[in-house]
Formats: C-alpha cells, sequence, structure tokens
C-alpha cells in the first residue's frame, strides 16, 4: 500500500485548495413571535408582528425578548449593533438562541434530552460590558430565525441593527432550468439554498450540526454541484481530504474531522465502497486523470477490505453490519450487495477512463458474478421482490440498492417497484439520503413520473411545511421523528437532502 | 468660563497618557471546594482538595463542576487549555463563574437580588466548537476563584492549563516598609494588591463593578500611589479625564465613563469640592505648575457652584443633600461643611505653590469664616461634640470632616475623638472610604495608636477573613452587608480600601 505514504502530500494539496469563502450581509427581516398551534409543523407557527426595521425605534429592558426571521437561512455569525436609552452604567447581559426551525427557536432547551450533545443546540449567554457598541458572536451559526432575551440591562437598549454576516463557499443561488414547473422551481431554489449553506471549507453534512465532511453528504453533494455551482475544486479538496485521513489499513473514513488537525472519523462500509462512484464522477467533470490514477489503490483497498463479508455463494453475510444504508431499522444484506456491486461498476467505469481495460474487466466480471448470485438467493422471481437477510425482510432499500447497481433491466425493476408498493409492512425509507436513492432508481427503471411525484411529495412536503433548506430528517405522519431521540437536534439544513438540483438538471 | 474650551485639549493629552498594561500569566494554584461552614465569614470555607497541579490528569465530562483558586486575586482574561479524551465528536458547552469571594464563587447567581445589574455578575455560557484548543474568555474578571461547569462534553475533558493572564498598569507589588510589623506588612501588601488591581486604563473604583473612574476613590488612589508606585502619569490622565468631562456648568463629575466615547457620569457636591486637594496633591507631587494653573479655575468653580448651599449664619443647609460622605444614613450638615472648609484649604495651598497669593488668602478668610460658624452654632463646647443637621445628630462623619479641615486644634480633636465614642446612639462610618477618614482625623489628633489599632482592626479584620484585596464594604457584625441589598454585588477588591499605603509611609 505505498500509496499510503501519499497521504501528507494529499492532505497538502487539500490545504491549498481552501476555499476563499464568501461573506454577505444579511438583515433581519421581521419581528415575529411563535405561537402553538395544532395545525403547524412541529405545532409552531410563525406570526409576523412587525417589520425588523422597526428595531431601532423598539426599546427593550431587563425580562423582555423578541425573535427576528431573517427571511431566509443563512450561516454566519450574528452582528447586533446596541444603543443604549437612559441608564448606561451596568453591561448588557444577553442570551441569543439562534434557530433552523420555528419550533426551535420557541423551544426550552434545558429540557432537551437527545442522545446527542446539547452543545450543538445555538445558545450563548454573554455580558457586553460597553455600549453602545456593534457585537460579534463568535460562534458561527446556522439559523433563519434569532431569538434575543434581556436578561440584564442597566436602564433601556434599542438594537439599532441585527445582521448576519452570511459565510459560504458561494453566495448566489444559481438559476433554475426554465421547463421546470412552479413547485419544481422551488424545490430547486430550497436544494440550491441547501447546498450552498453547506458548502463551507468542506462540503458539510449541515452547518448546524455535524458541521463535517461525510463521505456519503459528500457523494450527494458532489453530483449536485456538477449540476449546478461547479465548484470543482471544492469536491477535488473534500476527496483528497478523505484520502489523506485513511487509515493504516487503507480504509477510507466515513467522516473526518478537519480542525484543528484532518482525523479520521467513523467508518461505514458503504460509505467506504462508494468512494469509487464519489472519484469516478470527479474524474468524468473534470478528466483530472492524474488524481484518478492516484487514487485508483485507494479505490480498489476498499473492495479487498470488504471481500471478507462475501461467501462462497457471492452473498453479502445475512446479517452484515457496520453499514449505513438508512436510519431505517432492517437487514441490510442485499442493500450492502448493491451497493457492493454499484460500487464494483463505478470502479470499472473509472478504470476505462484511466486506461485500466484489464482491471475494468474483472471488476465487471466480480459484480456480474454477486448479481448473479443475488437473482439466484435473494429474488423472488414470481412476486418480483427481492428478500433481505435470514427472515426474507422486505424493504425498499433491500429493492433500490441492487437496481441501482444494475443487476435488473430496467422493466424488471419497474416491476419490483410496483411490487414492493403492494407489500403492506415492507420497510419504507426514513431518509432524505435513501429517499434519493428511490427516486433515481424510479429513473433508472423508467419511472419518471413516479420519480417527480415522489419529488413534489417528499421534498415538496417540506416546503408545504415552512422549509427554505431541507431537512435532515422529515417523515409527514411524525413531525417530531428524530434518530436522536429529541426533534431539536436534528438538522434543519442537510446536504443529503439537496439532490432534487441534480434529478432536475441530469434526467 | 473660558476654560471650558479647553476640555477637547485634556481629553486628547489625556488619551496620550493612556498606560500601556502590563500583562503577566497566572496559573491556578489549587483545586477547591467550597464548604457551608457558620464559622467563616459570609458562612463559607474553603478546602484545598488538590493542588492544580494536577487539574492536566483529571477527567471532567458532562455535569461535572470544579472550582480553582489562582491564590491570589487578579485582573485579567482566563485562558483555558482544553483536551479532549475519547470521544470528541461535539462542541464544549461551559459555564464558567469567576469570582472575588468564596461566597461569591459558591453562589447561585439566579437568586440575585440587588439592586444593581446582574450583569456585573462574572458568569458567560459558551459553546466551544473545536478541541483541542486553547480558548480566551472574552470579558475581564477580577477573581481568585473560578468555577467551571461542564454544562455538554461530547466525551472525557481535561483543562491542561487554566491560566489568567492579568493584567494592570503595574505589575510587581513594591516592598513594604522595614519598620512595619508583620501584621502592618500584611496589611499594606494587601493593599497594594488593591490599588494595583485597579490600576488599568485609568483608577478604576473596583475592577468587577463598577470599573470606573470616581472622583472620590481617586483622591485616595493618587495619596496611596504617590507613596507607592508613583504612577504619577496615570494621576495626570485620570484628572485630565475629570476635567475634560466638566459639564457646561463648569461642574465637575463625581465619576466618568470612558468607553466608548468620555461621558460624565453621577455628581456628587463633595467630590467635585475635593477636586482642589486631587489636583493639589498632584501639582505637589510633581510641580507640573502648569496644569495647576490650567485647572485652578476648575477647582474654584466648584467653590462657586457650592456657595448657594450656605446660609448667611455661613452654615452650610441643615437638610443639603447630593454628596455622599458615607452610605450611612446620616445628616450631612457639618460633614459637609467640614469637606468644603477642607477644600477650600486645600485651594489656597494649591494657589500659594502656583503663586495666587491674593486668592489664596480670600480662600483661607473664607475657610475661616465658616470654621468659625461651626464651632459658634453647631458645637456643644462642653461635650466636645459636633451637632449636626436641625436634629443635632452625632455621627463620625459629622465630627471627622471638620477636625481634618482644621477647625479644631490638635488637642481638641482629640477631645472630640475621645466623646463620641461614649455617646451610644453615635453614627458610626459604614465604608472603608469613612473609616480612611476617621483613621487620618486619629493621626491629626496625634493619636497614632488609635489610628494604628483601627487599621489593625478594620483592615487586618478583613484579612483574617481571607482577604487579599481590601473590600468595598466591611462591617464585622454584618457579613453580608451590601448598600445594593444583595453582597454577591459588592465589589471585594475596591479603591478606597487601599490607604494603609498612604498611612505607613506618610506618618
Amino acid at each position: 500500500m505505498d500509496y499510503l505514504n501519499s497521504r501528507s502530500s494529499w492532505l497538502e494539496r487539500a490545504n491549498k485548495l481552501k476555499p476563499q469563502l464568501k461573506h454577505w450581509t444579511v438583515s433581519a427581516k421581521s419581528i415575529v413571535k411563535c405561537i402553538a398551534s395544532e395545525s403547524s409543523w412541529q405545532k409552531t407557527e410563525i406570526k409576523v408582528l412587525d417589520s425588523a426595521a422597526t428595531l431601532k425605534s423598539k426599546l427593550y429592558k431587563t425580562g423582555d425578548c423578541f425573535i427576528l426571521d431573517f427571511g431566509e437561512s443563512l450561516v454566519g455569525h450574528v452582528r447586533i449593533k446596541l444603543r443604549p436609552e437612559g441608564r448606561n452604567d451596568s453591561p448588557l447581559r444577553l442570551r441569543v438562541t439562534a434557530a433552523e426551525m420555528p419550533y426551535e427557536v420557541s423551544a426550552d432547551f434545558n429540557k432537551y434530552n437527545g442522545s446527542l450533545s446539547r452543545s450543538w443546540l445555538q445558545d450563548e449567554v454573554v455580558n457586553i460590558d460597553i455600549l453602545p457598541c456593534s457585537y460579534d458572536f463568535p460562534r458561527r451559526y446556522s439559523l433563519r430565525y434569532l431569538k434575543v432575551e434581556i436578561l440584564a440591562a442597566a436602564g433601556q437598549i434599542a438594537f439599532n441593527e441585527i445582521t448576519v454576516i452570511a459565510e459560504a463557499a458561494e453566495e448566489v443561488l444559481p438559476e433554475s432550468p426554465a421547463r421546470l414547473s412552479e413547485i419544481n422551481k422551488k424545490i430547486d431554489q430550497v436544494a440550491l439554498r441547501t447546498l450552498r449553506n453547506c458548502m463551507q471549507d468542506v462540503f458539510e453534512d449541515g452547518p448546524k450540526r455535524d458541521r463535517r465532511l461525510w463521505l456519503g453528504d459528500l457523494r450527494l453533494q458532489a453530483k449536485a454541484n456538477m449540476q449546478s455551482f461547479c465548484q470543482h475544486e471544492l469536491v477535488e479538496r473534500s476527496i483528497l481530504l478523505m484520502a489523506a485521513a485513511t487509515d493504516d489499513d487503507g480504509r477510507v473514513p466515513a467522516c473526518i474531522y478537519t480542525e484543528p488537525d484532518l482525523r479520521h472519523g467513523n467508518d461505514l462500509i458503504d460509505y467506504a465502497l462508494l468512494f469509487s462512484d464519489v472519484v469516478d464522477d470527479y474524474v468524468s467533470a473534470t478528466s483530472n486523470l492524474k488524481l484518478g490514477k492516484e487514487l485508483f489503490p485507494l479505490v480498489c483497498r476498499q473492495f479487498e477490505l470488504f471481500r471478507p463479508n462475501l461467501g462462497d455463494d457471492g452473498l453479502v453475510d445475512e446479517e452484515i453490519t457496520g453499514g449505513f444504508i438508512d436510519w431505517a431499522q432492517l437487514n441490510k444484506q442485499t442493500a450492502m450487495q448493491g451497493v457492493y456491486i454499484y460500487s464494483l461498476k463505478a470502479a470499472a467505469r473509472l478504470a476505462v477512463r484511466l486506461g485500466f481495460i484489464d482491471i475494468s474487466d474483472s471488476l465487471k466480471t466480480e459484480a456480474d458474478k454477486l448479481s448473479f448470485a443475488l437473482k439466484e438467493h435473494k429474488y423472488d422471481k414470481r412476486k418480483k421482490i427481492i428478500l433481505s437477510g435470514p427472515e426474507n425482510e422486505i424493504s425498499y432499500a433491500g429493492q433500490v440498492w441492487p437496481i441501482l447497481a444494475g443487476v435488473f433491466p430496467e422493466d424488471e425493476a419497474c416491476d419490483i417497484l410496483n411490487s414492493i408498493e403492494s407489500i403492506p409492512n415492507a420497510i419504507v425509507p426514513q431518509t432524505p439520503y435513501m429517499y434519493h436513492h428511490l427516486v433515481e432508481a424510479y429513473f433508472y427503471a423508467g419511472m419518471e413520473s413516479r420519480a417527480y411525484d415522489l419529488i413534489e411529495r417528499y421534498w415538496g412536503g417540506m416546503i408545504a411545511r415552512g422549509a427554505d433548506t431541507f431537512w435532515e430528517v422529515f417523515n409527514p405522519a411524525d413531525e417530531f421523528l428524530s434518530p436522536y431521540r429529541d426533534a431539536l437536534i436534528n438538522s434543519a439544513c442537510h446536504a443529503w437532502s439537496c439532490t432534487p438540483i441534480y434529478f432536475f438538471r441530469n434526467q
């Protein structure tokens, strides 16, 4: 694994590609209040009280509180310009709470009871000694709403201006394709904002939380970016960072930490396999064969690391663990079989681009063997359904990944996707990540109207519920669903939800 | 009042004299805990648990809390060096509480119920996104103790180092005079630390609160400074700032705000009169006659502004208000009469230095006339006691100021100070500020041992109760006494308590 010696040079090159973030100033739009409402998403309705332009003429005192709506979800730093009125002989003590969602800005964070650290919630308590002043909060927030609580003030306080100094690697959202319907144009713009807000020093999964580069999210972000912002350098940087964080065994991480120093984060076996697809997409978009050749051994190493999970029958272990696939509780055998085949085929395409024809052929041969095994052992030809694991479990994920892997021709894929709809207990997708793959499977199967319908229902469903960036978690039937036991910690601007951009331009 | 045109030039010169603050690093000394204890001052005992050198090997998690003792009261910024152990995928949320007193560091600030703003209490809640790191808290604290509460951490956290980057216009405390007793040497060093910690951009009254230049405190600080640090430029700067903040009526403020721009704060008529003493002390110490001449009209203007308070009988109004004198509830007639005479005589001395002999004579004549009136109308010659106001109230303040004003010869002053001791309901001093003037009166009256005894009892009494800087408020019989209804807000390092420095070197 001589290529592992390249890690320091990959890191060096990644550092040189660090983007100059763009900064722009956004003023608060409205002063709002939150109202408990059964008919609103997460039981919280935002009601506009006044234009934020009136803020400078309002006076606040100890115990007062107000909420601002910036009119758009943003990532950046909050700046407040403070003017004391009357007595001004003591510091000003403020609590600020930045929030992405109406429910979040109205919640009591002390009641947070999730499984992730409460420190991701965006509130601070500060004392500002000298007034008047312009005060910049040090922490970067992802927010649309800002709650300001005046915990202690000597006299009255006016907020002359409250702005967000927004930051991202891109500022302006590209235009949506003219041919799109109005609702799809809306979906596209929200998707573009989602992607933009995640485009920071790296492609982050979510700018509120975890603020990290995840390989699975990167793959989808890169696909969307290639159709819109075309920030190829940020993709290259992200790929190089992933490669540089490879462990000594040659395993590409599922996620990395870049600050204060590069660190290998979690491992997920499906994400690692899909590294081949990320690199192939990049080489295809940029013709950077040199980088492709450098990284090709690393791509292949992921397959080597995965192969012990395969049995002599050409099937992935029945009880395989260590992959993500989706948050749904499900047996991951056939989904992982699909991911592996899909990834082998991406590597085979990459090998062709790089001129490694023999390797490409051998990868394809392996893919074909595994496809055959899947169809032979885990496919009910009569019912047109794929069965996963020892209990022959039926899940969307278990159909979708083999379909995307090209195990079935288009018409049979269509049959499978129709079949599963009539199975009452089939395990449905839980995440936008899995919904992305379902949409992609519909397109593969020639079911375009089903694909668009799902985009409109699922992504459009978030917009109908107030989203102007797409969420990490969305189940219309369960508004407080959270994989972390508390919806407060959910990210409302999440990379893996941005892919309508890709579908609207690629199909 | 042409001299008022000089205000902008005074400000300009004051700005040029802004001191380069010294910075030095102080490591925490001990990890301590607070124990409720009936026998300890403010019911709080500090118990050492471990050396702070062991901190780096201790691991803390969400919900943990520890308290550090820096071994010395300091003013500056807290720096923490953080090292995560184990899981490190989330920000660290901390509350830090900086405190001057054991009671303060152990208290629940949510229960604070004082009349001054809660924002003076020194606690913050911050989120630190990237670990490991060195984190500097932005606010300047006055502290000896630091409580750190780990509100949320991903894994375990080690505090490799916690330091205070101390700051003041001076760092090193001068040596105490060799002739002093051991207890007086201790008192002297504590007084020097008190003064040093208040020597910032200006002479502050207290570095925790109010962080402002008060004329009454400046007068005592300047006297102590002239005997110790000899930072004449800081005195000159402070005098120039006071003069520059004079209002259009020619009134010197009792206090000023210097940030973000110079502002005239409260007015107190005794402080304004004593401006003469401050300028005279400064000219006497530096021979800067030029500045003395510039400011002399302003000194005299304070007398003009005061004179409407005088009756034809040569007495200050019976019910005069607007002066400070002390926090005790008392009639201020004779104390103010004393302050006025004292200030006239200081101005007369200054006039002599400046060569304004005629003016000096006329100031002395006025002082004599008022002294005569006091003795004639408000002095019980038989009982050797001064009676204040319409009720002929008897207070220490009412004796002390006429004595300091030289209304009585030494032996009679001694009689008066003895007399008052036997009067059961005489109003006693409440503040170190008033105790300072009582000690000075003892020295004036030749009662040296009484003066030293009081220093040892009062200032030594604070040390016996754990002080390493002298407090704003100290009454041995009332440990939670506060002029602000809550002792939490009291300042434990307060300029007006630093004058043992002066007595130990001037007498």
